[in-house]
């Protein structure tokens, strides 16, 4: 009996969290993201820090969004939290989401949000001045090739002159077991410490796995080069970070 | 790589969310109680609940809190809610759980707090009037063979025309398709449509999975045949049910 355990319903479980949240009029214990690991790892989240307002985002999400300009793609735009503000400061923003849940959410938000990845930009998106991987989602570089990659894409939507700016987290500024024990296990199978392998999950309802690199700044450098990516600034809080990254072809 | 995936590490994860929720006093949005079902479904639900003033309860466990009398033993006590007012208006109280932690958060709250299952009563709890199986802690009954084990060691700790005060929950009241398909499994397998096999889980860690069950009013009184306990009083809203049961040996 024990060992007869079905496996989730692969499916849009972020979309579906986001929608929960926002079809209560965003409030806070309703639905919750549950990130899985696979090393068993399961981390909870309030879905509701996918709507918070720009007073409430960590400081280096602001310190990156302040540095926004011109036209704007926000990749990973989730509910469309960094978005809309930018939106409405002036700025013409598109959102990116490969979740089709949260490009309904923001799309009801009055997000200008399209259904595509890093991996495959969608086609007539047009050129950005800048570009952001904001709520740590330089951590969908992925990996040492993928962010090669993902550069590149994002690269080619870029003008030249244009920025990346983007907030990852240093894996290493933890003392929880678990994690040091997942850090020691990547290395052993020739991955980057903070190289995560997760799904989201919902209920009955699981995301594909996905992997998502935390990774320290001084590495991020290293992942850059080679790039038309040059590090131009950064900005360090606790165990985050933000980057402002120049495109010079 | 996808499917070399470990499991968690079998421990005491429901007593580790309540200490962290303790440990910020008592604060919502921090810790996360995970329920996940053996079909894959994963549940969440705020730690912050376990430490809910009586205003906050469900009316169930109002209504069944209310018609406690003399010493009271509170089973599945978890971080004490119920036993603290009760021992506050001059109960006697103890309180039973078979989370190390649990009993931890529970007795540094000032409860008399005991580690303990159902199945196996420590001894020398001495007898009681009251039995409290509330917050919806009727699911500890688990199934037809297991809930007369637990209501004869329930009735041999009971004074002959003591009280057993429980709630539950009515698991038909839902249109989640999730949970039909769930029933519909159990029935397959011949177990009662809301018997739950569950484990409690929060990071690595995860409880051993037990049986709960959500049974339906009518089919309570179906398992109390033949057993010292007789249907006083009942009280249902919504979902929920309160009983009131009479020991008469």
């Amino acid at each position: 009996m024990a060992e007869d355990h079905r496996r989730p319903v692969i499916g849009d479980a972020f979309g579906t969290i986001l929608k929960r949240c926002m079809d209560v009029g965003v409030a806070a214990g309703v639905a919750h993201e549950i990130v899985e690991r696979d090393d068993g790892y399961l981390g909870v989240g309030d879905a509701v820090r996918y709507f918070a307002a720009d007073d409430e985002w960590s400081p280096v999400d602001r310190w990156a969004c302040d540095r926004a300009t011109g036209r704007v793609l926000d990749v990973g735009c989730g509910a469309g939290r960094h978005a809309l503000p930018l939106a409405r400061k002036g700025h013409d923003v598109v959102g990116l989401d490969a979740s089709p849940g949260a490009v309904d959410v923001a799309t009801r938000r009055g997000v200008t949000a399209v259904l595509g990845t890093v991996e495959q930009l969608p086609p007539a998106l047009g050129s950005f001045d800048t570009v952001l991987l904001l709520g740590n989602n330089l951590g969908l570089l992925a990996g040492p090739g993928h962010a090669r990659t993902v550069l590149a894409n994002l690269a080619a939507a870029t003008r030249p002159g244009g920025r990346l700016l983007g907030t990852g987290l240093d894996p290493h500024h933890t003392n929880d077991e678990a994690h040091l024990a997942y850090h020691d296990r990547n290395r052993q199978r020739g991955r980057l410490p903070g190289q995560a392998r997760l799904r989201i999950r919902d209920g009955a309802v699981a995301t594909e796995w996905f992997d998502y690199l935390f990774v320290p700044l001084a590495e991020l450098r290293e992942l850059l080069a080679e790039t038309p990516w040059h590090l131009r600034q950064a900005f360090e809080h606790e165990a985050g970070y933000a980057v402002h990254l120049d495109h010079r072809p």
